[in-house]
């Protein structure tokens, strides 16, 4: 019999490069934080699991790790009274409903989300390693996957060549700032990953550039799915037009408004369905979305929805409403890669080809990076998340975060590096 | 490493001693089928579950049995696909959405449900396999118990002393057919069992005489919450009457009318909670009943939503719009009691005092039968379901089901033996 209770949980700190990709808040900076999680058993087991490295989440994924010696990683829901009994006494003050701040890309931050951002990194670390222990993967602990394999789409950035900043990291994707580079991304992206879907970031330059560059896709790649996800950039009467122009053009149009009202009234207007990762972004939130009838697909992300049991709870919930479901991306490493793969294999009904940040990302914390083929990836049936910690890879990218200074993602900041001048746009910036 | 793939699935009918309850329908036979399922591993490990016995059921339930040998019970959520098969091609026809018939206290059947029904008999018993294959709890499984012990609900009944048949099993309740006879009833089981809340099914007599029924329960047992449920016997405007004369006397109200529109009407006219197990118990009719705010109490059961998984679900679901929980309870033995309980182990979320039959059933198929302290039941923390099958036991019932003529549950056949008028009757009755 496997020993499951724990012995020792470890927060660490990471910085990955991050090319200069282009959004509405600004561009990435060159590094970006991540956190590892690692929760070890008394038989010697480790689970894995990974989020966001922030300053503000890592003071709280200590403070959880701290109080889990001596629990059982098979009493994952558990995390959800541990960690609010964690963050109610924390500095981050406050009850679990204040609103924190509005500057993160996954709609308004607060404490409840706070919440299930930390739940989830070691939930999925309590999964790993129970699977582990028990010769498990991860999906067999969840009911058993409903698919073999995960269809992931191309996540195209309008971006700059390089980094203003010297010594930065360099890519050799280029300049994409018009229809021709986000064509050229594109054709690169697919050769090289046999993504099916493809998605733009937008929110970058004025909606009728970005329609430009979608009907530039749609003539480069007829019959691939495209989307385009300004960020809640647009106005009702510019997302109504955005829409109406790429009516027969996109799957779904993601986040043209911010707001359940005004994203209800562009679906109203157009039928084009509307997807979100900012509308709709915890259980809370979905009984109004949805009787407002705002949102037609809700982007899962395990990290921040509170795991991987509340994501498939949220597939059901989308089933049993008939809303749709594809799953949203943040810059993320192999572990997390491999928890959404497992995520998205277990959610049942029809799922949307998933997004991605991987192309960006060459540093990578497990000994086997993931290889997309025909641009998905096979559900792994290995024990747990199915992958292995490069502890070398950790140090290192470790050691890069103690002795940089980059302590939170911070669009607006590295957008200011150019243009002193720039603030966090307000919407509808169009 | 166990093998969890199974090498056999068993399903045996039984045939149960049930009391003179009655209902809206008519009364309990003496005799009630279920059918007890086994799945055995490779290893020779058997997991437990149990459902309706009805010759409708056992039907697919063996057919499905025939397709599970060399799958694994780790994947319980194939048993979806698994079923669908298997129903669609059956004897029973039609596609999975045709409406069966409506004779069910538990809404109206369709192939969804028969669907569900099937799945959840062997996804407990996958769960059990798998749990005590591991050496884990089946709540470990679902993430772990957020609760250590269930509280249930002492059910109540309007009864007769006997069987009107000639060598039918006889009890020691005696008659209960007004007020006094119901208080002595409840009485008796609470002194017994300890339960904390009350539940007087009603439908039976005129609305008058069970409101002085609740009455008489308030007053004999103040503090205690009370629950009436007539299975949907009422009009409109008999259930606003009621719910009016009950306002500060019951919990909630159970299934006063029939249908969406009604229910909503009768709490749009008097703000009293209602419960449901008939108006809502499948997802797909969820939206429709929550749009309408037609009921404020779901009364879950795995058996007919579809297993553990399914009812954690739809607790999920509940808690995410902000509608109440309680567990409902057809007849059942052993091992459904101790599916139930890890159920509500699992359940998120405030739930209300769970639905039991088990004070009118002593016949039993497990070792060592539960007993409720305080009304409640512990959570067992032993692997899997925590019982052992009663092999000597399920051989008599199952004996007693081979030379019986008991094939369904009938509780409108039973009432013609004394009188060979009586119909299902229509509703609304009153
Ligand atoms: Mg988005
Ligand atoms: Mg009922």
């Amino acid at each position: 019999m496997s020993d499951l209770r724990i012995a020792d949980a470890r927060v660490t700190p990471v910085l990955v490069e991050d090319p200069p990709l282009l959004n509405l808040q600004g561009v990435h900076q060159p590094y970006t934080p991540r956190a590892i999680v690692e929760v070890e058993t008394e038989d010697g087991v480790v689970g894995l699991g990974e989020t966001y490295g922030d300053d503000e989440y890592l003071e709280p994924l200590r403070k959880v790790a701290a109080l889990l010696p001596g629990r059982s990683v098979a009493s994952s829901e558990s995390l959800w009274e541990i960690v609010a009994g964690a963050l109610d006494a924390s500095a981050v003050g406050g009850s679990l409903t204040d609103d924190l701040q509005a500057r993160r890309l996954f709609g308004r931050q607060n404490l409840t989300k706070l919440h299930a951002i930390v739940v989830s990194a070691f939930e999925v670390a309590f999964l790993d390693a129970m699977g582990r222990s028990l010769g498990l993967p991860v999906h067999q602990l969840l009911g058993g996957k409903v698919r073999d394999r995960v269809d992931f789409a191309g996540y195209l950035f309008y971006k700059w060549e390089k980094h203003p900043v010297a010594g930065a990291p360099v890519d050799d994707w280029g300049q994409a700032l018009d229809p021709d580079g986000v064509v050229a991304q594109a054709r690169r992206m697919i050769d090289q990953y046999g993504f099916g879907s493809l998605k733009l970031k937008g929110g970058v330059l004025p909606p009728d550039e970005e329609i430009a560059a979608t009907l530039a896709l749609r003539e480069a790649f007829p019959g691939v799915p495209l989307r385009l996800d300004p960020n809640g950039a647009w106005s009702v009467d510019t997302g109504t037009r955005v829409a109406e122009a790429l009516r027969d053009t996109v799957e779904y149009l993601e986040d043209p408004c911010t707001g359940v009202e005004a994203m209800a009234e562009v679906h109203r207007r157009t039928g084009v369905p509307l997807a979100t990762n900012m509308c709709v972004t915890s259980m809370r939130e979905i009984p109004e979305a949805f009787r407002a009838d705002a949102v037609q697909v809700v982007l899962c992300d395990h990290h921040f929805w509170g795991g991987l049991r509340a994501t498939q709870a949220l597939a059901r919930i989308c089933e049993t409403f008939g809303v749709g479901l594809s799953m949203h991306s943040n810059t993320h490493l192999g572990i997390s890669l491999a928890a959404m793969t497992q995520a998205a294999a277990c959610a049942p009904g029809h799922l949307h080809a998933c997004d991605t940040h991987r192309p960006w990302q060459t540093d990578d914390v497990i000994t086997e990076p993931h290889v997309f083929r025909d641009g998905a990836l096979t559900v792994s049936d290995a024990p747990g998340l199915g992958v292995e910690l490069d502890r070398a890879a950790l140090a290192r990218y470790h050691e890069r975060w103690r002795a940089g200074d980059v302590r939170s993602r911070d669009d607006v900041a590295a957008m200011r590096v150019v243009d002193p001048a720039w603030t966090a746009p307000s919407v509808p910036r169009w």
